[in-house]
């Protein structure tokens, strides 16, 4: 099939997924714990702790991202850590998911190659096999990509949820903060150039996989990933913990001096960048693990404060933020 | 929350996943399984048997619903329903889903809760309870929900493939066939109320729980549901399992017989018609489980036959028929 000119229209699903398969294919992954694969009504999935971790996540066309921004392989890879990031969140390791593809049959086959070649690469960099699928057509300009991910914790674990922080633990994160943020402001004005890297984290995050174990043999008390911001995600583990959380802007002195090339806007960025994908988590002071950085405690109280001042949080929001 | 004017816009997610759970909740599904439900990063769930079936599908507004044709609660039933019936297919029992939903903001609220009533409702049908899913914005008109299941064999069990099919062995069906395709013929010529059963199917076909695992148990040498119609869903079954299987309509006079309100369109919908969901299966002769009918006969050779003439099949395919 020649690829180039062709899109979805007037190709039998078989050929499309021949397409898609060969693009995941390109990722390279393997797992023995795959039992029955893609091609049959479902896959079967060895399960070796006797529990899994699920989650799901879309993304949609005009919304998580724009195709003069991202490229597809980007976009695949993205949908894939955004899920894997929530595994992550709880200790554990993606194995396997399964996407769903609803795509306008205007959409070029060669886009669906390339997003399958990043749904397949970061599958791979996150250990997991992609197991199935399902594709369908839309109306025009719609593309939405769901994907579910299944994990495991290691053996006889129990998952870190967002509920076990405690007054006089500390908070801490994985790795740097804003750069999706800003990575968003240069591209909504054409200023990629400037920040190539934070450009590049904003089109598809490369989440450290392997933290969240980490974390979770450490004893971290309470976990998840940035995906909306981190005032907005630090008070999700404030309300189901029952607890007051104090960030400390001079611990994120290093992640706002990384954003220059927003200019004033980095703190911002800091506080209530979405889509970043590394942990937040709470610890005992001085479990946190190598690589990690404190940059708050936990307190008595409810809510979110920022160097002692209480904050209203915000974040993304789908449907309170207007957006056309 | 007044609901009846409101719309997704304007409302944090947290309020729409209040509604959400509200509606989920009249389903009444319990589980002992779920270790961990929503609201966390993940869900967290048993598999007792060491290993999972896994399968997603998604259902997009104007294509495989149109909301003058079928209530919210319609929608979600069969979103449950067409991903339950693949784990049937495999001999298994649903034991969890994920839903995503991807909704124009002007989507009325109140929808949002049927739907999620209609998705708990099928999910207790099925034995199975939804552990999470995720929320997003879509442009005008769009509404795409996709689900995840995830479902269990008995202990120590293989799945049913679809590439056992013997030579030797009959072709069997778990119910009737044509039902939704008659129906979707009725909606579309404004015909409802002659065959308002045929239409109820049409908008949530209601798989019997339990005909996959007997299938199993009974010995069935290959399976699948029949999602996009009886000849192509054979023909599957054949080119898996490197076999012929030849159709006998004389068999088949129940169930055109019951589609009487569509003329003699009633052949075509029983040979051709999707979204049925009922089991297809090969059995050795006599080892069909009660309530299952014989249809066809699996003989060396290649491809699909009615009455032992081939056919090119034909069934649903997304992006080949014309659909604007």
């Amino acid at each position: 099939m020649a690829l180039d000119e062709a899109v979805l229209r007037g190709h039998s699903e078989a050929q499309i997924l021949s397409v898609i398969n060969a693009g995941l294919a390109l990722g390279g992954a393997r797992s023995t714990d795959v039992l029955v694969g893609p091609g049959d009504d479902t896959a079967w999935l060895r399960v070796r702790s006797g529990a899994a971790l699920v989650t799901t996540d879309a993304m949609v066309l005009g919304r998580d991202w724009r195709d003069d921004w991202s490229a597809p392989d980007h976009v695949g890879r993205k949908c894939v850590a955004q899920n894997a990031a929530d595994i992550e969140a709880m200790g554990g390791t993606t194995t396997a998911l399964v996407v769903t593809l609803v795509a306008d049959p205007a959409t070029p086959l060669a886009w669906v190659r390339e997003l399958a070649v990043g749904l397949g690469r970061e599958a791979a960099r996150a250990g997991a096999v992609i197991v199935g699928g399902d594709l369908s057509s839309a109306g025009p300009g719609v593309c939405v990509i769901s994907a579910t991910a299944l994990g495991e914790l290691p053996d006889g674990a129990r998952p870190v949820l967002r509920c076990g922080a405690r007054p006089g633990d500390v908070l801490a994160v994985s790795g740097p903060l804003g750069r999706a943020a800003a990575g968003l402001l240069l591209l909504q004005e054409d200023r990629a150039a400037d920040g190539p890297e934070l450009v590049g984290y904003q089109q598809s995050p490369h989440p450290a996989y392997g933290d969240g174990r980490r974390a979770l043999e450490a004893g971290a008390s309470a976990m998840l990933d940035v995906s909306d911001g981190l005032l907005l995600d630090a008070g999700r583990i404030a309300q189901a913990s029952g607890v007051r959380i104090d960030v400390h802007t001079a611990a994120l002195a290093p992640d706002i001096a990384a954003l220059g090339a927003v200019g004033d806007r980095g703190t911002d960025c800091v506080l209530r960048g979405g889509e970043e994908h590394v942990l937040l988590a709470t610890f005992a002071p001085g479990d946190e693990p190598t690589g990690w950085r404190v940059i708050g405690a936990v307190a008595d109280g409810t809510g979110v404060a920022v160097d002692g001042r209480d904050t209203q949080g915000g974040g993304w929001e789908h449907f309170t933020v207007q957006q056309e």
